[in-house]
């Protein structure tokens, strides 16, 4: 594995849990008024597609960092609509 | 160019838009009370690794992508700062 290779891992990683200190302050506080609904649904829609793109090309990476995201995009959306 | 690249570039153009709605929302309501600041500054760092990484592999749709993405994270930053 090269640096390139690492970097892009590392890379993935935290992308992976870039939405997680929303889902963590947002479950703490119990309000989401300022929070966009729709900039989650996009997401959740795009990681879906993402998935899809992962499985065509069986592409493991692909498919487990954005079935994180779109775990998370799930659980704000659930938590947007619960504290509006 | 094939089905899956189709799939892959399209998921990426919306990938690049998924912070806008957050950006357009804080933007008119003028309150980011509810935004985690900590979620921006994680994307906008995990966004410069990956035009490090789409610039050592010569790649410009990584590059302009992110590229989109680390200014929205900034604006947003910017924005959570004005707003909190």
């Amino acid at each position: 594995m090269t640096g390139v290779d690492l970097l892009g891992y590392a890379a993935g990683a935290i992308t992976s849990l870039t939405f997680l200190p929303q889902v963590i302050k947002t479950w703490k506080e119990k309000s989401a008024k300022d929070v966009s609904l729709l900039m989650f649904i996009i997401a959740a829609i795009n990681e879906v597609m993402w998935i899809l793109y992962g499985a065509l090309l069986d592409n493991w990476v692909i498919i487990l960092t954005n079935a994180i995201v779109l775990a998370m995009s799930c659980t704000m959306i659930f938590l947007k609509l619960r504290y509006r």
